[in-house]
């Protein structure tokens, strides 16, 4: 609650792993979110494209930033991720929304998308449960 | 297909982002899998926990190289994640194994444990899908 | 493939358990569909709502459907499930769509709602992957 | 809390819906389920086998009294199936089990085998979330 998206950008610093990848939080409020991640020669498998955990991650975090827009402090409790095409280009993007929200625990969707330029092309979708921190579960 | 553990460790060597978190593949045979990352201060969320984007990573990994351990060379098609423990310790394990295989995909199974010394704690689980690249699907 | 709506509803017809639920198909093309299932006092659970049982069928039936307009003769390979509300009212419906169709599957979204009258709730969404017959996997 | 296979078995057949289908509890206690559902003509999908719905039925019922045995009056609030094989026989068997169980809800996994005669195959697989009645979420 009454965390705006300069409070939720304050999370994100405080995330050494989101540090790591220079992830930015673009979009934050009403139970909307958009984060980025540029692509750099650190985040590849094995065939040249970003790595399913890139995307995962990004997804991860776009249901759960979605969710904090609504309920504050949360933790993703648990999701679904469909990897539906190779991420390639030169950032990721991951735009996610709530669905339903109660008091302690919202389900959300989250979109994943590859950039390149001006392009974007969907590769991964998610669908998950994120929950209040003090609320039930935990992450 | 006529995938070893020497292979296996080389796919993973030619991911550079596995390569960024320093996973180890440690166990690689028979449809099973087990993978580590020792945990350091740039995988946090901002609770001082492994981020969740780090256990999803490594599910993901324990997925894929189990199948991969049948079908050789495999991408993730899709996985479901629960994260039921928030984790902490000196390394992430996860450990994966092959359900049901055919010749294109198989149905995995994988365990994230939070490894602190000799003691480890169950902290997500995931079931999800793997094919065979040049199979049905995409990751 | 060459699957119009009348063949889709003779394959509903050739389900007996569809047949016993009493599904309709409302809407089926272009990589969407439309089921309804009236309701009546033998699909609830002990607190009077439709039973999830019928709402995970429906929605695994919506994604079927919606990939079916687009390959053919298909089945769930998998799918997630989120039940956000209690499903009440005089029919259930689902509306599914596909987000990604390759040669041999589909990764398709489905929506499940409660209808009262003129009235809608979205109760239940689903992600998932459905597989063309003679494709990899099956269910 | 407090319930014990009678409980549970009249939680069951205050379901209409298991009624219809004919589910009977074989095994309730210590965070694991055993459920039968006795296959008949009326329980079909197109090709001859059981349909998809029932086995999701039957999974989400595996997760839900795995979990009743250890947190009471639950609801299911999402579950991931995977349907590896065409199910078949005689019966369908579902076994759930708890794998970590809060106050106020616990993640299960349940497996589903088609029963023909002495041998049983495994066909699907489930991971879920149940919710204690008056705890988070709703199904």
């Amino acid at each position: 609650m009454d965390l705006d998206i300069d409070g939720a950008r304050g999370v994100l610093a405080a995330q050494s792993f989101s540090v790591l990848l220079g992830t930015r939080l673009t979009i934050f409020g009403d139970g909307r979110s958009e984060l980025v991640v540029p692509v750099n020669d650190d985040l590849k498998q094995q065939h040249g494209f970003v790595h399913g955990g890139v995307v995962s991650y990004l997804a991860d975090l776009g249901l759960a930033f979605a969710a904090g827009s609504v309920l504050g402090d949360v933790l993703t409790a648990e999701f679904k991720l469909n990897l539906m095409r190779p991420a390639g280009g030169d950032a990721i993007v991951a735009r996610g929304h709530v669905l339903h929200a109660g008091k302690r625990q919202a389900t959300c969707r989250c979109d994943v998308f590859a950039r390149d330029g001006a392009e974007e092309v969907l590769c991964a979708v998610a669908l998950g449960t994120v929950v209040k921190v003090g609320g039930a579960g935990a992450a």
